[in-house]
C-alpha cells in the first residue's frame, strides 16, 4: 500500500451511535507513505468539519492538500516513516457517506432523512477503513478541531488500536459558547427560504451558507489579528458594494471574500449534520464521567496544542484535554501558542505548529 | 424643572454630521432631580444601541428604567444631588426622531432615504436639548456602550460644556471585530425578505431581528457566563422545539428567549442606522490622531470602567482610552473588572459596578 485515494464500502448495516443505520455506506481515504510489514506505522488522521480527505498532495492529486505543511516526505509527519491515513468523515460531502448522497432505499437523496450524526460514526467509519487494510496497531489518531474530537472518539472506542494520541486545537467536549455559534450558523442556513426545509436540490441555500460561513469566520480567527490586518482601513470605491449598508470596511470585505470561497463548496444539509454532530460530542458519554472515560485510554505520548487567542476551542479546554490525558499517557507534551489567527492557527500560523507536531512525531518510538 | 418626560423640537434644519438634514426633527429626553439655580448640576446621559430615555423610574413613568439601580435618589448618580438628563438617541425610535418618523417633505416614515447616521449627530441632538435649558456647564456627561461613544463625541464638540466625563464599557473608535459582527447582524436583517429594502412597514423583519438579536447576545455575554450558567444542560422534553437541528440545549433556549423579548420592541431601520452609526465612530475624525482629537478636552475628573470579559468592547480599548484621557484630567479613575457578564455587565452586574460610578460621582465638587 502506498499513495492512494481508496472507496471502501462499509459492511452493511452500518449501525449509528444515536440510531438508525446506513446501508451501503462507502467511505473515502487517501493514504501516504508506505504501510510497513509489521503494519505498525499508520497515522490515522481527521479532519476538521469542512476540509476533505486530500489531506496534502500525491501523486494522484498534486493539489495542495488542507495540512499540506503537516504531511508529506521530511515535513512534521513524514511520509517516509509513517503510513499516512486521512478519512473523508462519514456525513461529509467529498466521496463518503452523507445527507448529499443517495439513500439506495429510495434511490434520491437522504437530506433530511439521513440519521443522526454522531463524532462516534466518524471515528467508527475511519475504523472501518484501519481494519480494511488490516492494521490493528497505529503509530498514532490525530485530528485538529472536529478532527480532534473525532481522534478523541477513535481512542475511547479502540483505546488498544492506538499508541500515541494528538490533538490539535480540540476539545473532550463542547461547551455553550461554541455550541450557541454553530445553533445560530444552522438556523440561519435553515431560516434561507431556498433551504426548502433540506429539500433544496441542486438549488443550494447560498445565503445561509454564506451569512453562516462569515459568522464562522468570526470564531475562527481573533479580534486580534483582524485588527493588525485591517484596523479601521476602508475598501476603495471601485470595490465598494451595496448601498450605505453595504461594505464599506476592508473587514467587510474580507468576510464578504471568505463567504464568496465557500459558496458551492460544501452541501448546506452535510454542514447542519457535522456541525451538530460537534454540538452532542462529549467524552464522558463513554464512561459517566470525563475522568472515567479517559480511563480506557493507554498512551505512550500524547500531544495537546492549542492557542491562546481560539474562542471556539479555548485555551481552557485544551488544559483540561492536558489534565485528562496526563494520567493516560507515558509522556505528555502540551503547548499553548500565542498565535493570533484564533482557532484557524493551526492551518495557517505553521511557523508555530509545525515544531511542535514535529517534535511530537519525532519522538515517537 | 424636576422629573420630568419631555419633547424637544429641534431648530431646523438639523444638519447631519455626514450630510443631509432633517427637518422638523424632535428629541425625547427625560429629566430627574433638581436643575440648580446655577443650573450647572446638570449630568448627561447617553444610552446603548437599544435603551429608550427612560433611564430610571419616576413619578411620571414608575416602570423600572435601564439602569435603574444608578440613577435616582441616593444612587451612584445621586438625583438628591444631580439633575440627570438622558436623551433618546437621534436615529432611535423612542420618540426622537429617526428612520421610522414620518419625513415632513413626504409624510411618509423616512425608512431608508433617512441621511446617514453618526454617532455625532446623536451628540448633537443631546446638546441641543441642554441648550434648550440653559445649561453651559455639565457636571458629567456619561454613557455604557455606544451611549460611551456619545458621551465622548459631546466631549469633543463641547468641550467647554463638559466637566466631568464617565466613559462605561465604551471605546474611542470601532475596531474590525465589533465591525464585523455588526455588519452581519445587519446583513441578516437586511436579508431577510420582509425587510423589502426598508419599504416594511408594519410588518417587521421579525426573522432577521430575531438573528440579529441572537448574534448580538453572543458579542454582549461571556463564554465563561455561558459556561457556568448552562453546562452542557438539555431542555426538557416539553421545552424541545423543532426538528433535529431545532431547540436541544438550554444555551439555545436562552438565545432563544431573548429572540423572542427582542421582537417588536425596536424598529429594523433604526437598528441598521444605529448599528451602522457605531462603526462610523472616530475620535481621530475630530484632529487627525485621537491624541489631536482629545487634546481640545480639559476635565476636572475622568471615569473609564471595562470589563475583562468583554469581547466588543475590550479592554485594550479601556486602556486606551484611559491613557487618552489621562493628561486632558486632573485625575482620572480606571476600573478593569472582573465580571464575567461581558459587555452587558454594566446592566447586570451591578455589584461591581455601582461602587465604582458611585465614587466618581461622589468625588465631583
Amino acid at each position: 500500500m502506498a499513495d492512494a485515494i481508496n472507496t471502501l464500502n462499509i459492511d452493511s448495516p452500518f449501525e449509528m451511535y444515536r440510531g438508525g443505520a446506513l446501508a451501503r455506506a462507502q467511505v473515502v481515504y487517501e493514504t501516504l507513505g508506505e504501510l510497513n510489514a509489521k503494519a505498525d506505522n499508520g497515522v490515522l488522521v481527521f479532519t476538521g468539519l469542512s476540509p476533505s480527505s486530500h489531506v496534502a498532495s500525491t501523486v494522484y492529486d498534486p493539489r495542495a492538500g488542507w495540512w499540506e505543511d503537516m504531511v508529506g516526505p521530511e515535513k512534521p509527519i513524514d511520509t517516509h516513516r509513517f503510513f499516512v491515513i486521512c478519512v473523508n468523515s462519514i456525513g461529509s460531502c467529498f466521496g463518503s457517506t452523507g445527507p448529499a448522497s443517495d439513500d439506495p432505499a429510495t434511490g434520491k437523496p437522504y437530506e433530511t432523512s439521513f440519521p443522526v450524526l454522531s463524532i462516534e460514526d466518524i471515528a467508527a467509519a475511519g475504523n472501518a477503513v484501519v481494519e480494511s487494510m488490516g492494521i490493528d496497531s497505529l503509530a498514532a489518531v490525530v485530528g485538529p478541531s472536529m478532527g480532534g474530537m473525532t481522534a478523541l472518539a477513535f481512542a475511547l472506542a479502540y483505546p488498544d488500536k492506538v499508541r500515541n494520541f494528538a490533538s490539535i486545537s480540540s476539545a473532550a467536549r463542547a461547551l455553550p459558547f461554541a455550541i450557541a455559534i454553530r445553533s445560530l450558523q444552522r438556523e440561519v442556513i435553515r431560516s434561507d427560504p431556498a433551504w426548502r426545509d433540506g429539500n433544496y436540490g441542486e438549488d443550494e441555500p447560498v445565503l445561509g451558507m454564506r451569512l453562516a460561513r462569515k459568522l464562522g469566520m468570526l470564531s475562527y480567527r481573533s479580534a486580534h489579528e483582524l485588527q493588525q490586518r485591517f484596523g479601521r482601513e476602508r475598501v476603495s470605491e471601485e470595490r465598494r458594494k451595496g448601498d450605505d449598508f453595504g461594505t464599506e470596511f476592508e473587514v467587510e470585505s474580507y468576510l464578504e471574500a471568505h463567504a464568496e470561497k465557500f459558496v458551492g463548496t460544501f452541501d448546506a444539509n452535510c454542514y447542519l449534520y457535522l456541525s451538530r454532530a460537534m454540538d452532542f460530542f462529549d467524552a464522558a458519554d463513554h464512561g459517566g464521567s470525563l475522568e472515567a472515560a479517559f480511563a480506557r485510554i493507554s498512551l505512550q505520548r500524547a500531544l495537546v496544542v492549542g492557542v491562546r487567542s481560539d474562542i471556539l476551542f479555548p485555551l481552557a479546554q485544551q488544559q483540561e484535554l492536558a489534565e485528562l490525558l496526563k494520567p493516560r499517557a507515558k509522556s505528555l507534551d502540551f503547548h499553548a501558542l500565542d498565535s493570533i489567527q484564533g482557532h484557524d492557527s493551526f492551518l495557517v500560523d505553521m511557523d508555530r505548529f509545525r515544531p511542535v507536531v514535529a517534535e511530537f512525531f519525532n519522538g515517537l518510538d
